[in-house]
């Protein structure tokens, strides 16, 4: 399988523990080796694995989310793929940047940010299916 | 030079471009060897370099921009280094991530998302003069 699909198969994953509050899933998703981030909307920073594991503890504990990624694009420069995607919510569109990085041919997230954007992505982008740039 | 300072440096470097105004010292810091990804506040992703360095050169033409970068983290994963930090405005405070890749010794820029956060950071955590941590 080719590298950036991969990567999407990565980012869908994390989409699905997200969506399902599946806390297992969302686990192991996250890089173990390697140092991570990130930063829910409006939060502060967080930048430890104990830290951010806690946090998808409390989210999914408050209830599931009904999020679905929309218009993921990829790119990989070297060992570390970006995913840039938005976030579609019940009552809004978020823009989020996920990263993953490649460790013995799998993808672990280290890096997700989202945050509120005015633009919604057209019909058009969001019917791609995803695009994929590589380095 | 040690990579984290090298690449606080490349940060800093950024900021000083960033309140400046100064297109010329900006447009040096983005790669070009490699894709590069700029979110900016609110508005939708920016994925070519040729989007990014118009959208600086807009926000340049408008005015400068009061922007200080407060409580950097360096964290290094291969040759993609993360820096997490929050921008303080005239009346708001920021939370964003700037990624660097390094190529031939140099750290160029190949991401940057900044985003709204209801956390100041701490004066304890501000004076530090910045964390790092490399995997």
């Amino acid at each position: 399988m080719r590298s950036q699909e991969t990567v999407l198969f990565a980012n869908e994953a994390f989409y699905n523990a997200f969506a399902r509050s599946d806390f297992p899933a969302m686990d192991a998703l996250w890089a173990r080796d390697t140092h991570v981030i990130c930063i829910h909307p409006g939060w502060h920073a967080l930048t430890t694995r104990e830290q951010i594991m806690e946090s998808w503890r409390q989210m999914f504990e408050a209830g599931t989310t009904p999020v679905t990624c929309r218009s993921p694009e990829v790119f990989i420069t070297g060992d570390v793929a970006f995913v840039v995607c938005y976030e579609q919510l019940a009552d809004a569109v978020l823009v989020a940047t996920n990263a993953f990085r490649r460790h013995d041919d799998a993808w672990h997230m280290v890096h997700h940010q989202a945050g509120p954007t005015r633009i919604r992505p057209s019909p058009v982008a969001a019917a791609d299916g995803g695009k994929t740039r590589i380095n």
